[in-house]
């Protein structure tokens, strides 16, 4: 899958609630999730631009997820991802120590998801970071109209900012690099 | 997990199914398996002795399975052995070929479980190598009770044979060398 997303930093998500819902955006419904990343052995997934983590959600069974190195030329992120959900988050993390994974750092947030033709929105409140919207394309779009996509669906939430390029993981310890 | 097992080389599996008919064993299903085998960017799990398979059966969910190094000072086979049910196989295969793991070779085989108190037994026709009987301890008993459990299900079953400490994939990579 090439997933195509915006993120932006928002100083409230009220607003942008209340404009979905007058948009009669579907509501998906809120989750809390806890992401657990890991860095390779053989690479610095810091350096190649890769991320490899367990998720796990309130809503759903764990999921292992790679994402690929975002790809250049794109305003929106772009990049591969692959997901597959998991019994046993536990298990997992223990086999990727045993293959020499290690865990870096953790994600904590609480998502709100919501649905636009062509999009799906969800609404970030993260741990140590803020409140951010992220817009991605629906998967089963081409890459130009996922692009057209979250541009759309961006300017019709109002949302004005420019697009963070960077993941909740390299802001977290970029943060932590700062303090 | 622990995993403590003997595998034995049979000429026939009725002879096996029979005996296991008269001891009242339970019977849990026949399945066919097809187990994708696959090697490190890191290090040579050959040498290691791990192994990392994605399992595709005819009976359950895909599930990747890491098995560490063969521990010594049993008769029986031990090992750890850590292991995840996941939603989609192939997604599976794609994300180790992303971390840089190799496919090395397929085991396929068809497997016909059994329990008895204390051990659960698998009557396998494995492709290429002929057939065999693996016993397996409970994985709730001590390594201890394990090894005793495996060695008294054996000799109930009346299979003689040594234990033979390779796995089915050890079996097809060394027959692939020598050919």
């Amino acid at each position: 899958m090439f997933e195509v997303e915006a993120k932006i930093r928002v100083q409230s998500l009220a607003a942008v609630r209340a404009r979905l819902a007058e948009l009669g955006a579907e509501d998906c419904g809120a989750t809390r999730e806890r992401d657990v990343y890991f860095n390779a052995p053989d690479r610095d997934f810091g350096k190649t631009d890769e991320a490899l983590r367990v998720r796990y959600s309130a809503q759903e069974q764990a999921r292992l997820t790679y994402k690929g190195p975002k790809e250049k030329g794109y305003g929106a992120k772009a990049r591969t991802e692959l997901s597959v959900a998991v019994d046993h988050g536990a298990a997992m993390e223990e086999i990727l120590g045993k293959l020499g994974y290690v865990p870096v750092a953790e994600v904590n947030k609480k998502r709100h998801y919501f649905r636009l033709p062509g999009a799906s929105i969800a609404l970030d409140a993260v741990v140590g970071l803020g409140a951010f919207v992220e817009v991605e394309a629906a998967p089963e779009l081409t890459p130009a109209d996922a692009i057209a996509a979250v541009d759309r669906t961006v300017k019709t939430l109002g949302i004005p900012g420019d697009y963070i390029t960077l993941s909740y993981l390299e802001m977290l310890l970029s943060k932590q690099a700062t303090q």
